[in-house]
């Protein structure tokens, strides 16, 4: 059965979904700026395909997300996803959605959607670091100065900012889209996707890893222009690291928490040779 | 093609999983100690096996996992479950669990399993809150003086300290097994449930919620004796709320992080009447 839409401008200039008639099922062209530098599904393009598909199928805000990245379909690709209602009651609706490119799982993704209640707990529990605004930063455009003009940098703006904190995270980055529109959950999950970044620092190495899953919990509404993504990496062992994100508005409002496992297999020591994927 | 079993004899101990000979599939009664206090599965219980059938069908290690709660099975119900191995390379694995019970779901998952590398990242950076050792909290046993004796407090012993820091967690929670059994990753999900009471407890209110899902991150290996569970609420935004927690040893290494998103259904002010479901 057909079930309501809810389908933000922001998020369809975004990821260009075509849906289907049932809103369970749909597919978008990993065109230009949904991929990475090497030119594979970028995480973030996952993750906010899926949080789109969740609302998609049931008209509800994304309350949290996680998805899991298997295949990688690379530039020009089609992504097709069905969305399964695994539950549905009065507020709250549980998802799952599974995406396929050419035959093969792309990601996979559990979730839920809800309505708010009306006098429901509301709180905001957390501290934003203090760092140089985006226009005051001294590391410049660093983060989007990397090979690839295809890549989601072509989406988003990101300025990596001074923390002011002694105790700050281990990176804090400035987003913005390009295009001018608000951050929506779709917006937020796309933008978010820099945890193996900040595990990789806490041990004092540069690179990233391979992103096993992208998890986010969401705020819901919007927020426009700038957006601060306070990244911290928790731990790691054996080469798999974990660390959190948690996205500020301008204003420090909370919009969205999230974590992440990754494969740390392109890191390296200050100075060294990269040891990135290659573009091949 | 079955695959090799990692089923550790703690985890067995603790869930009394019957795996098929294709190590892929099992099932599991849900006898006393492995529902909430209302009869129903609790959601420590879901993420436990979870993360034992993407061991058990892959032979290594749980690096990440997040079940999402559907349905509500309860005491002496037969949970059964099938494992899908959606990838697998060298070192890593990435699953999807499906669990039902008299033919409906009750729980699904995904997660990564993988084998430690050689001289692969490993590092820690968080720190644990100073809290009262389990021995000296001042609290008592308060947690699990709750009504049902057939709850998962039959397999943990809970113990909530006291925090001496003054930023320190809305809870910190000593825990260890009734059977002297180590804590694994498996043992760790069961245990960890508790991030609706800390969001509750960070808007100033008693109670707890009805969990989404339920993430964790593992470090791996294993820990005797007692664990700490801290635990905080993120935020929370019309009756939505999310929260962390961060399992540590006794000795300060962290074993666990995890997070949750809760509908927030069951809080009230201090000094009011409980609002708790009931255990009809």
């Amino acid at each position: 059965m057909p079930m309501p839409l809810r389908l933000h401008p922001a998020d369809l200039a975004l990821l260009g979904p075509e849906l289907d008639e049932d809103p369970r099922s749909g597919r978008f062209t990993l065109v230009s700026g949904l991929v990475r530098h090497d030119g594979a599904l970028y995480g973030g393009t996952g993750l906010a395909a899926a949080v789109l598909a969740m609302q998609a199928a049931t008209g509800r805000q994304s309350r949290w997300a996680t998805a899991q990245f298997i295949g990688q379909p690379r530039m020009g690709a089609v992504v097709e996803w069905t969305t399964e209602v695994l539950a549905s009651g009065k507020r709250s609706a549980q998802l799952a959605v599974r995406a396929t490119s050419e035959g093969a799982v792309a990601f996979t993704a559990l979730g839920a959607t809800g309505e708010a209640v009306e006098g429901g707990l509301t709180g905001e529990h957390r501290t934003m670091p203090r760092v140089a605004g985006p226009e005051e930063t001294t590391k410049g455009e660093s983060l989007a100065a990397i090979p690839n003009p295809d890549s989601y940098t072509q989406r988003i703006e990101l300025r990596e900012a001074d923390v002011l904190d002694e105790d700050g995270p281990q990176a804090a980055i400035w987003v913005r889209r390009r295009d001018g529109g608000p951050f929506t959950p779709v917006g937020l999950a796309f933008a978010a996707d820099f945890v193996p970044l900040a595990i990789a620092r806490a041990s004092h190495k540069v690179g990233a890893g391979a992103s096993l899953d992208n998890t986010m919990r969401f705020r819901g509404g919007e927020a426009d222009g700038w957006v601060l993504l306070e990244l911290r990496g928790d731990f790691a062992s054996g080469g798999y690291g974990h660390g959190t994100v948690l996205a500020w508005s301008a204003a420090g409002e909370l919009l969205a928490t999230g974590s992440q496992t990754a494969a740390m297999k392109y890191v390296w020591d200050e100075g060294d040779e990269p040891r990135l994927p290659s573009a091949g």
